[in-house]
């Protein structure tokens, strides 16, 4: 398994120049307040399809030579990454396929058909996920781009905490949420070749803690049924993101899903910015646990800002 | 009635700099491609206290000799001027006096004391608002700064036009959204002398059309029971206002509440920004009208970002 280094996502930052949009850091001073230390959000809710996804997917598509990439790819996602994936082909003019299941909110199904891309359903277990993709990948020749347990995905990622480094002056620490870790394990590998010193943590929700258990264990436990109202955050870590995990992040901190929405809504209330729930782990991570950030510079990844408007939180 | 000019507006700009944050214009591609039209979003949402009240609040606190500044300051409101002007007060070092009806949300109370203003409850009628703070002006002998219908206020609101005006290039259309009218006229003002042939576009709820009978009445029309989600935009013109908006504003379009909520949640996801209800009837406007402002550029002032994340829109 070939890992990637620092010097693979400072490619990535190159390859994916004017494709992505740089995004801003932010700061709030009653949001500080509130958590007893100096908050830097780096905000990927305003990226391209409203999540650092799009990162790591141009990276990957714009990573591809040119008879791969004709072939097109494909990928299962209901989520960011769909929507990403299909416009990063698009960018490049390639096909894009992606599976998702037959009971993905109309609003995605058509995001994804938005940016051009084929939508192909299947039944909503993860069997019916993987044959239905497989058939694609004999069919068309489709390269698959995961969503997290990919290369130059990882790399991809990790450009959010390459910028963040340049637009901050000394952080403490890092935090970023976990799912699959994709968004993890970028931004640990950015941030301990270029502030060795920073802490890395990782954030999840106390209803989807395999990463907190997979990081106690020393291997990977997967989610069993996993229940929490971050929907991005419900995938097991990937073996890939794992290796880089264990080795490079300092710890890994849970909160619950009500900490969580109060985060959330605090951020929408201060800083008028619209996240997702599964962005607002980090804080809600810092408000359960003062004592560790008190008067510290805290970096955090909004991950993403694409929620339902139609949704009572 | 001294009515203020472009003078006016320069001078305040000059008085709250520094105090009052700049705030950025933002544009989205989806949405203009949605609304047939280039788009300029003034986002005042950003703003201290979250709305463009706290440029007006400022400028009068801040036009005030010492002697009157030291008897403080007061108003009534619930809304966002309350906590605009506690905080103007707060920065000045002087006492505010805020006269709030007994049924006001918790959390604006929280917020107005928050910023150490003295709250004042009154019986839910305009007759007891106005005696109450009579009360409050004989006893204190504190300065009334009324909400929108003052001279400082008015000039103060005009300084984020101006700003605009800066931040952007040729522009065809300014709209902004109208209550009391102070944001409004200051926009006017300010639009007409910098800009004479952009047109300025006054935008109002169907369910408080107050300002769109006054102005083809030629006359102030109060409104009676007005119905609307729009909760800043509730109260009837005022005097000084109506003089500014039926000399200076090109024209009054107006929105119905649904057309309002869906722009706003339009706003919120592809911008990812959060604004209150009022702030969204601009782009309700243009949703009803895409024939007037067809492949036109349109500025507008997002008005304020201070919405109750437990309501369901």
């Amino acid at each position: 398994m070939k890992i990637p280094n620092f010097a693979d996502i400072e490619e990535a930052a190159n390859r994916i120049a004017g494709k992505i949009h740089k995004t801003p850091v932010l700061t709030s001073k009653s949001l500080d307040d509130i958590a007893g230390c100096n908050l830097f959000f780096k905000c990927e809710n305003f990226q391209k399809v409203g999540a650092f996804k799009f990162r790591g997917a141009t990276n990957a598509v714009m990573s591809l030579d040119n008879q791969s990439a004709n072939c097109g790819v494909a990928t299962h996602s209901s989520g960011n990454h769909a929507q990403a994936l299909a416009l990063a082909a698009k960018m490049r003019g390639i096909p894009a396929t992606i599976v998702m299941p037959e009971n993905a909110p109309k609003v995605k199904i058509d995001a994804v058909k938005g940016y051009g891309a084929e939508v192909i359903f299947c039944k909503a277990t993860l069997e019916a996920r993987e044959s239905t993709l497989q058939e694609v990948l004999d069919n068309k020749g489709s390269v698959f781009i995961h969503p997290y347990n990919n290369f130059y995905v990882i790399a991809g990622q990790g450009t959010a905490a390459l910028e963040l480094s340049h637009q901050t002056e000394k952080l403490d620490f890092v935090l970023a949420p976990v799912g699959g870790g994709g968004l993890l394990s970028g931004t640990a590998l950015a941030v301990k070749h270029i502030m060795p010193n920073v802490k890395v943590i990782a954030c999840e929700p106390d209803g989807a803690d395999d990463a907190y258990k997979s990081f106690h264990a020393g291997e990977i436990i997967p989610s069993i049924n996993p229940n929490t109202v971050c929907d991005g955050l419900l995938t097991s870590l990937g073996e890939m993101n794992f290796e880089i995990i264990k080795s490079l992040v300092d710890d890994v901190l849970i909160a619950t899903d009500e900490i969580i929405i109060s985060a959330m809504k605090l951020i929408w209330q201060r800083m008028k910015i619209v996240i997702e729930p599964s962005s607002a782990v980090p804080l809600a991570v810092i408000l359960q646990n003062k004592e560790i950030f008190k008067g510290k510079n805290v970096g955090i990844i909004i991950s993403g800002g694409n929620i339902d408007p139609d949704i009572k939180y």
